[in-house]
């Protein structure tokens, strides 16, 4: 799989006037690597439509397309994969609809969980919260960016920090592991998208560089 | 396609304490033989999980699955086939995902949105609703048995009238010229679900006998 460094994951609410192609242009022109779709709220008629919108605004640029929960519109639309929680499909049965050469993330709140999610054929793992969120209600208290150490050697697929990662936080985020991460209010309810991305993407790509040194 | 006389629909909400698997069980065993699973609600994991069990009720007494909305449950579960609105997904999309041996149905509020689908690649069409229903908000008046008439002759598939269909009504109905009937609330509802579908399904099968003499 091609992974992706920065993943921007849309939200219809946080994004408030503007629309969802219109934050993900911005999200791609701050230097997004992949869009996660994700509307929970929209019937698959508009799924559809605005999927189609979003594939030709991610193929134009390079841009991986991500189809949260849905399998059926991931393959309408043609995107890279599909991305799953634990209420959706579970990973052996997205793989099975998706083909082998298709995307397949799934979202692991522990390590047990990852391990499974690896062992039924998934491309990565979603992992967190690390910080607290608005964007979706913690089940449980968030992680923290211990919770990142964890992970380090004990998968054969990459994971992908989420979770109220901001540019205030990334560092400790990139310094604790990460060389994937997942945003989405950070980004998508910023009054800037572009210049929020940018910011993100800039101090995260800084983080990594350090480490090097 | 194989086509039945009887859709069921199920509605979580209609069933009140029973579990959507036990109606289905009652309304197979009242003379259904199509049963569509309609759940707006569920989560895509709740759909697989009661799906596959539906498709274990269905297979085993023959009578045929159609998911509501979802071709990667449809899909997922090994349904005979889908039923889209006209809020999901096109009949030429599902098609392409469901591939040419499964069933797909389309919601058709008028007969040129039917003979699209029809072009499209639709096996059937519902149509409706018929009479006023509880089971969903409607967004015209209900048609009368008359609209029944205005689909004889001009379609090559089957059309199948539904909404607020019951035992006091289906005789006029199939004397309008359905062949076949989906019902949701006249069976669902019902304290006695099997009771109530093999009343309904005993006028139906009753209408169409008389009709040939």
């Amino acid at each position: 799989m091609d992974m992706f460094k920065l993943c921007v994951i849309t939200d219809r609410r946080l994004a408030g006037d503007r629309s969802t192609p219109e934050v993900v242009e911005e999200a791609i022109r701050g230097g997004a690597d992949a869009i996660q779709f994700r509307d929970k709220e929209a019937t698959s008629g508009e799924l559809l439509q605005e999927g189609l919108r979003l594939r030709e605004l991610t193929a134009e640029k390079g841009v991986l397309l991500i189809v949260n929960d849905r399998p059926d519109i991931a393959l309408a639309v043609d995107a890279d994969g599909v991305h799953l929680g634990q209420e959706d499909l579970p990973a052996f049965a997205a793989r099975r609809l998706m083909g082998p050469r298709k995307i397949v993330g799934i979202s692991a709140s522990d390590i047990a969980l990852a391990l499974k999610a690896q062992e039924e054929g998934a491309d990565y793992v979603g992992i967190g919260a690390i910080y607290h969120t608005t964007t979706k209600q913690l089940t449980a208290p968030p992680r923290g960016p211990e919770f990142i150490r964890a992970f380090s050697g004990r998968l054969n697929i990459p994971f992908v920090p989420l979770g109220g990662i901001s540019a205030q936080n990334v560092e400790d985020v990139v310094r604790a592991g990460a060389r994937s991460i997942a945003v989405c209010s950070a980004v998508v309810s910023a009054p800037d998208v572009a210049e929020a991305t940018r910011e993100l993407k800039g101090r995260m790509m800084k983080a990594m560089e350090d480490q090097l040194t």
